[in-house]
């Protein structure tokens, strides 16, 4: 039991090994500069010689066999699984199917202690999860890429360091909120004769059981801003992986688990509910009375019901679900690097990114650049042909293209003038066919643009997952920005970007953008790219349009994961 | 428009005028220790020589006739407004109706400027509008007097300088927020090479306009909190108030119209919207789609279909709505103190606060005191006599306790007999009719007490509003802190007490408040009540039980308020 009248911060050997990391990484979140724990290269100089062979050996030990490191979850006994490749192989790992009444009170019975422990202690132990994650980054980047699609070196980034740096800025937002409740306070309230004086102690609670729902596509980095700042603030976790893409969570859970163990802490803080396809478990544990809080990336179906339905019962709800991403093309001085900016944009993962651009305006009266003017029609050419250039090789290619991640992308592909018809659109550059040097049976395909009118607006106010892009006529820039504005209010956007020389035009931009509730890059050319946010620095999401409802990670995304008890008594 | 490439902090006059407050308050909220800006005291030598008087007359000056001062709001011509005092007057004031769908666009006008004003600027007009009511606050006692049925001492504090208080607190806490992000960053990357520059730039943007929707009982105190923290994060409020209670906030809109317009800032920031008896204007204006945040004081029937519906459409909602507020009886080494206490608590304002003790448990084997072991019986009848003793004098009684302000109080408090044996209990200190000296025709009532066995929990798991609370005997203390735990968790509470000498059952009862999820007082025997809490250091609410969905003013109850747009480009 916590002493509450003395109140001393619980100690543990980790928030020595950890204090220095938590002040850089916590000044870092306040100044929102340049910051990364986990470096981004899975070159050998900086991961061990030996890491990539290492990895990919415990990634092939794991497949086609029981994954036995999660047997001492509750069980019922039952085995599921039936993750396929989208590069093909079958993984053939079978998980422990998780006892959900008994895994709820485990949690529960975990809970007080992680409780107790404190908020220092607890981000401690949490970013020694991260770093233990973060060693086995070659072998998660194979648990990605089989999963998820993704080609290596993004499967090893976007699934390793960045989702390890997005998981200790949620660590460090929490813990920046848990600081500002003091421990205990003398209170003086002068009054006639001797002041009135009373302690009041504070004590931080944590709401509950907290779900996360994982997405196929993104397995780890969409799940770990929940998991992390869930489990900073002293709430146990469960976490739901996409039937399709469970490997890199046992890994997540299997490592925060045996780190939880050696730290004192129970391992039910953080459980796996693994289930095949088709099942209902994510409605039936949102459902569950125990849980208190529910981390959502996915489609916006699923995630209106759980705003509603979850919602309706006092359950938080943070959800990140898919809105038109944008690009508005008004001039530029540098043609070359817009149009290799944008291709890489487009083709990064064959545009099956949440922060993919999708809807392109260009202004009829086309778009001035270092390269002279060029008509509407000439620009949707040359953006056409950068696309086709950067992906010509298909050995590099799919490097940067990702092997389609289900049926329903595959199709929108597959047949581009198809799609292009029902949509009432032309086709502009149809998607190519890749052949993958080591997995020949998979389904990658490079980005194709179709064109659409303004006017045509059921074209192009839906999300279209996937590697096709529009390319709108409108007006003018004006008529853009204010397209632009109107739609993402309307069906949400996690991205947005403008190309312009033209000061005034980028100041509107930036009024559209507020108003859309939606982040801006502007005139990107170099090697930054409008669908990639860095941790510390730029908010993922913004929770202002219907896209997402909540960011990674700002203080609303922490604070309301925790509750405050006083206990007040006169001294 | 805000120039987003300088991101300069506005400048403005009232910024110097309030900045030393503004860092006070903060640095207060930060330390949680007393603080408090608006003297509590009505005394002449506080608030001026004439302050009484002139507050009176300016009172009497607004009855009976039209409020004009609000004539400039987008209106339909009509007017509305029934008020009757609790204490027998009818107010007779006329407030024009709100032409709801001109006034939403008219807010939605006002806010861009507002918005660009910046958080600094937003809080020191926050500020400004808070003296300005503060220098009222003789003239608001008359107004919350004559509308809540609150005596008149406290109708000047908890609706004057508390509130006020509570209003700065909230501007504080959502400026702090808002202080956390930066408005511009030079972001650098290292890169083989060049690093990779980028100047980003974090915009700070409203929701949507704020609908408050306010109570009878405490028109401005349980308000201001939500008026405050939604203007000062840049969103324009609409004030509903109850039809029973619009006088308060008339003349809070009123003065922080006037303000907004001489800072330079839209009057339609802040808009009242009244409404009779019996009309469906707060659920019409719910359902606005120009309304983004929602702030509810007042029964759980209506504050869980805001949750609910309101919430299903993504609105923001805060409520605070009523529970079972607890006190556990174990031991005292100051029965006197702890008797004088807890009659006031029962006593003030007659139980109308939704902070008011309700369910006294008392182990059935008696409270040891200082004087001497009592009987559960015993101890009940102490109880009743302190009660009796403490509102001995009419004309002293109705100092503390409160008019009755509806037919349902009314009808409780005037038959304990009959709700006692509706609910299988029995009278232990039937409630008393009290005359009013100046007030005659106002039905004022003592508290009554009503025994129950702690089976029959019918009879206490819900909200009993007004002057009547249940001793409920319970196999001991144990059984006491479990019931506690229990029908708090489920039912919600709002404030819980304890007495014991034994300092491992405090423990006990600070574990019991942690799982309960509500604050604690512990042995309060002095100037202290339970019922009621200090802005900057006592959290009112906690929003983790059903009581409230939120807290008085943590950083979950102001950071979700706005929003941070990034905008970001090569340097």
């Amino acid at each position: 039991m916590l002493d509450t009248a003395t109140a001393q911060p619980t100690t543990h050997p980790l928030l020595e090994t950890h204090r220095a990391t938590l002040e850089e990484a916590a000044q870092a979140l306040r100044k929102r500069s340049y910051y990364s724990r986990y470096p981004e290269s899975p070159s050998p100089r900086v991961y061990g010689e030996n890491a990539p062979q290492d990895g990919q050996a415990a990634h092939e030990t794991t497949l086609n066999k029981d994954y036995t490191a999660l047997q001492d979850q509750p069980g019922t006994g039952e085995s599921v699984g039936d993750e396929k490749s989208p590069y093909g192989p079958t993984l053939g790992v079978r998980y422990p199917q998780l006892a959900v009444d008994a895994a709820m009170e485990a949690a529960l019975a975990a809970m007080p202690a992680w409780r107790d422990a404190g908020a220092e202690v607890r981000a401690a132990v949490c970013v020694e999860i991260i770093d233990r994650i973060n060693q086995r980054s070659h072998e998660m980047a194979h648990a990605v890429m089989h999963t998820s699609g993704q080609p290596f070196v993004m499967s090893f980034q976007a699934g390793g360091p960045h989702a390890q740096d997005r998981a200790l800025e949620a660590v460090v937002a929490a813990l920046e909120e848990q600081r500002r409740i003091p421990s205990s306070v003398t209170w003086e309230k002068p009054a006639k004769g001797e002041p009135i004086r009373m302690q009041k102690d504070y004590r931080l609670v944590p709401r509950g059981v907290a779900l996360v729902i994982c997405s196929n596509t993104f397995p780890t980095w969409n799940a770990y801003p929940g998991i992390f700042a869930s489990l900073a603030t002293g709430n146990p976790v469960v976490v739901k992986p996409h039937p399709r893409a469970i490997l890199p969570l046992a890994l997540t859970v299997q490592i925060a688990r045996e780190t939880l163990a050696e730290a004192g802490f129970g391992q039910a803080l953080v459980q796996l509910a693994p289930e095949g396809d088709g099942g209902t478990l994510a409605k039936d544990l949102a459902l569950h009375p125990a849980v208190r809080i529910i981390d959502y990336t996915g489609g916006p179906g699923f995630g209106n019901w759980l705003e509603t339905e979850a919602g309706a019962q006092g359950k938080l709800v943070y959800t990140e679900k898919a809105g038109l991403n944008t690009v508005v093309v008004d001039s530029t001085d540098d043609l070359q690097g817009m149009l290799g900016n944008l291709a890489f944009s487009f083709s990064l993962y064959s545009g099956q990114m949440c922060t993919a651009p999708q809807n392109v305006y260009v202004p009829a009266n086309g778009v001035d650049t270092d390269q002279g003017h060029l008509s509407a029609e000439e620009f949707t050419a040359r953006l056409g042909e950068a696309i086709s250039r950067f992906n010509a090789d298909d050995a590099r290619a799919v490097e940067i293209l990702g092997a389609t991640v289900n049926d329903e992308v595959r199709a929108r592909a597959s047949d581009v003038p198809a799609l292009a018809q029902s949509l009432g659109g032309a086709v502009a550059l149809d998607s190519r066919p890749v052949i993958h040097p080591s997995y020949p049976d998979a389904v990658i395909r490079t980005p194709a643009l179709i064109s659409v009118d303004a006017d045509n607006l059921g074209a192009y106010t839906q999300e279209c997952f996937g590697p096709v892009a529009f390319v709108i006529t409108t007006e003018g820039t004006a008529d853009s920005l204010q397209r632009f504005a109107g739609t993402v209010r309307e069906h949400g956007g996690m991205t947005a970007a403008v190309y312009s020389t033209d000061e005034e035009t980028l100041d509107q931009a930036r009024e559209a953008a507020a108003d859309a509730g939606v982040a801006l890059s502007e005139n990107l050319t170099g090697q930054v790219f409008v669908n990639q946010t860095a941790a510390f620095s730029d908010l993922h999401g913004t929770g202002a349009n219907p896209a997402a409802n909540a960011a990674y990670s700002d203080a609303a995304f922490v604070a309301n994961r925790f509750r405050v008890i006083t206990s007040r008594r006169h001294v």
